[in-house]
């Protein structure tokens, strides 16, 4: 799904409804429908990419630096001590960047993390080290010399 | 907490053991100790910098870039349709990004999407248009004319 049908592209043409906070040529930051908590935003880019890894850099870098500002701006305003930042990929396949003002440590977790409820903070099993010398090369190899 | 004592220095400066990935002059990219999902990473700069706004442009847009570099390597290595990157700064107030390829919606979540546990996505509650104006407002301000 891309252009006429993306929920994300027609926000962005404007086509459909947005709160919109912040946007130029390139990106457009609006609300969250469903907010995890009150400001939390979203951060597109304007042209369609599905996933954040397809970002080209300049439009990757703009949607970073657009968060960054939006994230020391939500520290003041809401007097949080962190704003997480992510991208999963969930619900819309238009590379999308949540920006959410942390109340909680579980506002943005895992279901790994919260094995053991909202009240504490689950750590998954550690690493067997030789699982993890061969994971890791395993991942290095996306990195040729 | 930073430079002798912060945890993520000491496995920078090479003082304490990781998987290590990848690296260069400014970044690490090293296995989480207590993974999500095998394959999740840490990537880190190298130099301290507490909170993910804080870093300067060009660290940030190295780490995003290796982001998406591991990102479409978990793709074919996992057979995962998407991978998360996510800051949040529990833990280490060291800036870090995670990389973790998702297995499942809720591998990287948050509290309000698992309400109704694992096996549904719970969508927070509709932000009422009035709220959204306001709060839309307010954001905009971090993006002065």
């Amino acid at each position: 799904m891309s252009g006429d049908d993306c929920l994300f592209c027609r926000i962005a043409r404007g086509e459909l409804p947005a709160h919109r906070v912040h946007e130029d040529d390139h990106i457009l930051a609006f609300l969250d429908l469903h907010p995890i908590r009150p400001g939390h935003c979203l951060i597109i880019p304007k042209q369609h990419h599905p996933w954040f890894e397809d970002l080209p850099e300049d439009l990757a870098n703009r949607i970073t630096s657009c968060a960054q500002r939006l994230s020391r701006h939500m520290k003041a305003l809401y007097g949080v001590e962190r704003v997480a930042l992510f991208y999963t990929g969930i619900h819309v396949a238009h590379a999308h960047a949540h920006v959410v003002p942390m109340h909680h440590v579980h506002d943005v977790s895992s279901q790994a993390y919260l094995k053991d409820g909202v009240l504490d903070f689950t750590q998954p099993p550690q690493l067997p080290a030789e699982h993890g010398a061969r994971i890791a090369g395993d991942l290095a190899a996306a990195f040729p010399a």
